[in-house]
């Protein structure tokens, strides 16, 4: 499987409300994202793999991968593209294990060891960040930088994947350190046109 | 495998604390438990694998099959010996998909046909509850009471235990129900001393 990982999209039902949360995605879709992320805190087993489902049939004309946060029985059973994990989630190699080899398996790491054991343990591609201060919660901890972010690029062999705090404003910065993308979450899904948000970082990460 | 579904205990750290947690389990098995279930709500993918992990290292010496509640993931991680669900848990059809046919599937039902749509999909025994009214949030839902829960043992041909207000003072009108056996928490876990508590129980049931 070649991904593009150039315009990761991570969900977020709180940013765009639940009514149009589908909507918005596929807007986003429209714009140009390459790669979805399934990201679900507060709720049950049955509703995430519901959405998971939901959210492949969306994704399938597109032909853009979906990947699921931490949930690794939910990727398995939504039959998912592959499964993002992080340091609270399952251990890196039993996730492989389960994964198996033809499904995409990414790690969340915030330091150059850190992605480096990932990549040990068998992560397809690594997330970093928080790159710029955010006030998502679901990004928390201290903003890495673009200094760390470059080293981490340069400490593994895998792609690397910027997520955190990242916009049209910053994103050529980001571009700059040698990372295959950038995860966006409200740059996207918080913006009033997901389509239009979607082509303008787009058109920014080709120019 | 053969299960004895006599006493089966099911976890809650918020009875026990953090500090005694698995001392009071393996106390409980001491006094006789026969099959342990893994039930965690608000923890992380992996402390509840981690915790999975540390409950089939005490419950091996005992003999006692581990299960783990709602987590597929986490009950194929930790190689536990099987998976119980509920409504809203992922399907029972997928569950068993994923997990085989050498692990145990358990399934919540309130009702006779709930009990055997759970078997036709696929599971090894029912959990029927709650049987009596119950402060724990965990078993909300009214109460199905004795003689709806003596229907849900006539609707299926699998074992059914019977979960909910269970405690030494109604165990034999429930066991006279045709029940495999009884879920215990409180009357187990709440217990000052668990080992005690579940001798009386076994005691009761034998008797
Ligand atoms: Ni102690």
């Amino acid at each position: 499987m070649k991904i593009d990982y150039r315009l990761y999209l991570v969900t977020d039902r709180t940013l765009t409300g639940e009514t149009h949360f589908y909507e918005k995605v596929q807007q986003a879709l429209k714009g140009g994202v390459t790669l979805l992320q399934v990201r679900e805190k507060e709720v049950g087993s049955r509703e995430f793999y519901d959405i998971t489902c939901t959210l492949k049939k969306i994704a399938a004309p597109f032909g853009v991968p979906v990947i699921v946060n931490d949930r690794l029985d939910i990727a398995l059973a939504a039959d998912a593209d592959g499964l993002h994990i992080g340091e609270g989630d399952l251990p890196v190699e039993v996730a492989r294990k389960w994964l198996g080899n033809r499904k995409l398996l990414g790690y969340s790491a915030g330091s150059p060891s850190s992605a480096a054991y990932g990549e040990r343990m068998g992560a397809d591609y690594i997330g970093a960040g928080a790159v710029f201060p955010t006030d998502s919660k679901k990004d928390a901890g201290t903003a890495i930088g673009l200094k760390t972010l470059e080293e981490v690029v340069k400490s593994v062999g895998i792609p690397v994947v910027g997520i955190g705090g990242i916009s049209a404003a910053n994103l050529s910065q980001v571009k700059a350190t040698g990372v295959a993308g950038v995860s966006l979450i409200s740059a996207v899904l918080g913006h009033a046109e997901p389509e239009k948000a979607a082509k303008e970082l787009t058109l920014q990460w080709t120019t």
